[in-house]
């Protein structure tokens, strides 16, 4: 989508490293699949797999790891993980898009706060008092900032995001469409039969390098705080609750849903449309498979799936026996058989 | 909602069909359930698990099966398909809202966007570069259009609905408020324990016909496009990962999570809160059950359900052998017994 | 977040009731944590696994229940329930916020809709004709209310929020970012493989003292009406399908899916990510457990999980089950040895 600079392969290996098989003045202007690639175009291969498209394509240049560079004649950069390497080349040519700097006419921006001229407020953008907004900060169009919000130099915002009042993003966030940081968390107690509202009186408090995916939410503290650790990533549709705490460098897939103050761990990663109920702890360097349903705390790290939840190979166990039942209902009737046992109806 | 003209039964079924026995000049003037029909409304029976509603009712007409046609004496008309024919009946009555024509005058369209007389830009809404728009299309307040959007004919977003730069939609598209359309994919790869962001190039290519459900959200391909083709009905809070593609008049219910490149085919039902993991094929014509976690390729048209999902008949026999693991248990017990060996403790 | 005001602890049991052991006119100024409580702070102990973090507090005063009155010496409140108590305390010291009356502005209130003096319409929300709202309303900024809709007096829409047309909220209802309420619902029927759209004709009726989570959507009826009745609250992420009816002071959590027709009883309490089938009906004070998914009506009071849902003890026992099969294996193969039957391979 951004105009993209071209480079030659010595370029290329210059920065990230590997080793040019042919000629490394190619020059490339973009990164595309095997399939679609042509000859300004450099290609990976990610997974042996997909050796065949390696065959048909037109790439101008492809990315193997070592053990696979003889698979083609093609040109090609040898490395040890292709698919980062692609990662780091795409990032080369894609560079985020640069936003004009500026407060746009329809925005809203409250006494008490002062945009930065490097930063940018979209149009029919809301920005509350006392807000604090760093260096190069991108504000999409119709985004909600309450009051005391403070957005760490380079973060962005895609259009309608609301940030509650107090709640606070460090340094390169990204925060796609329609997330919602801040809300009350579900805090609610029983008073004879009636709901009664329990304020929720902690924030938000998101790391650096942090990506949270569209119409993800993550719900304000109820006394302490809600945290965000640096280098999080949330796909969309995640609902974190009040004085949840996610670890650094932990990846969470779409529609997984995390109750009220459980904590989870460093560099875990967990599958889509997981639950965990509230007032656990998962460990750090725990997967959790998509689908589970965790109601448990995960004290080992290692893998976990299922529902309820367990380590893996137990889990793989169980479903295995179930389909197995039938074999074992044979070997009763069977026993039954030969000892003249009345064979009972299922 | 909108106000309807009256009909006389001759002409409904001059239009779409189907026997009237009783008075054929009836006049109507609107759908209505059974129980809260009068004497200006018709009603339908679909099942005949409604039948007691039949006797009770005030309604001026009834629509019913060939089948059910004797169940009462009020006026009638008999056809093939009541609840697909009451729905023909209820568009008749009741024909999309038109829109007042123009660009409200808080709405922002950016230079280089052409906005046909016909279509309307609600309060709010913004409209970004050489966007384009069919004729009678119709943006709600709040809406947010990246550059470069292309939005066909007749097509309608609700509020607060965001597509991203570079997306398409066809022709006679409805969506609904909230959804997000070309957010980034969740592309991510490690680097030494640290998630770098892969650049999501690919673009979201929405055909025609099809409804998108509010809060849903469609992310953009990374390399290549995700493609939502021509009749797919999506309802709300669902999430289609990058790169996915879904077939022709596939109808997915709410809460949906299916994960990056997996492909679905034509004319698919998938229940509520399913999940399906990435890379997979689904056939053409699959039905999945609500609730179900798809980890494998479903090669063969059927219906599926289950966590995870297998063809619904395993999937109930092992739900099934599941509750008579007692009486298994039972019939070891009774053989150990008569064999005098010792009995194990559960 | 809101300035707190100070109360003594005899001003406090003169409200709420409780006993005070140490000196009534200490001073408080806010709730807090235990861990993070100083001597203007009362904290709170609701659960004896916390007791470890008593002897450490440095709180000014405590809340605690009969039972536990004896585990400190610091200045404390005894109660019947101090989780329920701690609610009330907090609540008083964190009153909802005031907001100044008045309309933005940017704000676009259409002909034929009145605004109470005492009413707030906030920067960019757009308010449709005929719109009838209560005193005290506040309206948050962008949010959208199509023609006819109604909100009831002391009802708070936070930013970013859609009502559709038709759509009526009783008093003090709260509702969070990005919540859609009145989208139509998911009503679809096949024409020859082809989906055609059933045009929905109800509204959304909500009653007095419901809560509405962030990013929730809450589907209009397609001929009668959705329900939520009085004091239900409702977490982020949720999904209420069309003609859906929940009773009153019904508690959902964050991520769950309730599927058309579906009737949910008073004072029932559903956790995260459930899902429930349409058509059905749950009684009056029925429990069900986090990611259960429920595919049979629920007739009677009680706790309910699993996939398919069953009463929690059958849930429970099954899951057993299935952890066992292993040692009925093993006694099946035993007494095949005893018979000398061939083993049958798994």
């Amino acid at each position: 989508m951004a105009k993209a600079e071209k480079y030659r392969l010595a370029q290329i290996v210059e920065r990230f490293g590997g080793e040019i098989l042919g000629d490394p003045q190619t020059s490339i202007s973009q990164v595309a699949t095997l399939e679609s690639a042509g000859a300004r175009h450099i290609g990976f291969l990610a997974h042996s797999k997909y050796n065949e498209l390696l065959a048909g394509t037109r790439a101008g240049a492809v990315i193997l790891g070592r053990a696979d560079s003889g698979l083609t004649k093609l040109t090609r950069i040898v490395c040890d993980d292709p698919y980062l390497y692609f990662a780091k080349v795409s990032a080369l040519f894609n560079p985020p898009q640069t936003v004009t700097p500026g407060v746009h006419k329809t925005a809203v921006v409250e006494r008490g706060t002062t945009v930065p001229a490097s930063a940018s407020i979209g149009a029919g953008a809301y920005v509350g008092r006392r807000v604090k907004l760093g260096t190069g900060v991108v504000i999409g169009a119709g985004c909600h900032l309450g009051d005391g919000v403070e957005i760490g130099a380079a973060s962005r915002l895609y259009p309608r995001v609301t940030i509650y009042p107090g709640c606070r993003l460090g340094q390169r966030v990204l925060v796609h469409s329609g997330a919602v940081i801040g809300a009350d968390g579900f805090g609610i107690v029983l008073d004879n039969g009636i709901w009664r509202k329990i304020p929720q009186l902690g924030r938000v408090m998101i790391g650096n390098d942090v990506e949270i995916g569209a119409n993800t939410c993550i719900d304000r503290g109820a006394l302490g705080d809600t945290v965000v650790e640096d280098g999080v990533k949330l796909d969309n549709l995640i609902q974190i609750a009040h004085n949840v705490h996610i670890g650094a460098h932990t990846a969470i897939a779409g529609c997984v849903g995390i109750a009220g103050s459980t904590r989870i761990g460093k560099h875990c990663m967990i599958g889509g449309g997981v639950g965990i109920v509230g007032h656990l702890d998962i460990a750090d360097r725990v997967i959790i498979h998509g689908g589970a349903v965790v109601t448990k705390s995960i004290r080992k790290a290692g893998t976990y799936g299922g529902h309820p939840a367990e380590d893996s190979r137990s889990w793989t166990r169980n479903m295995a026996r179930l389909r197995h039942l039938d074999t074992l209902r044979e070997r009763i009737r069977q026993i039954e058989q030969q000892l003249s046992l009345p064979e009972e109806k299922a």
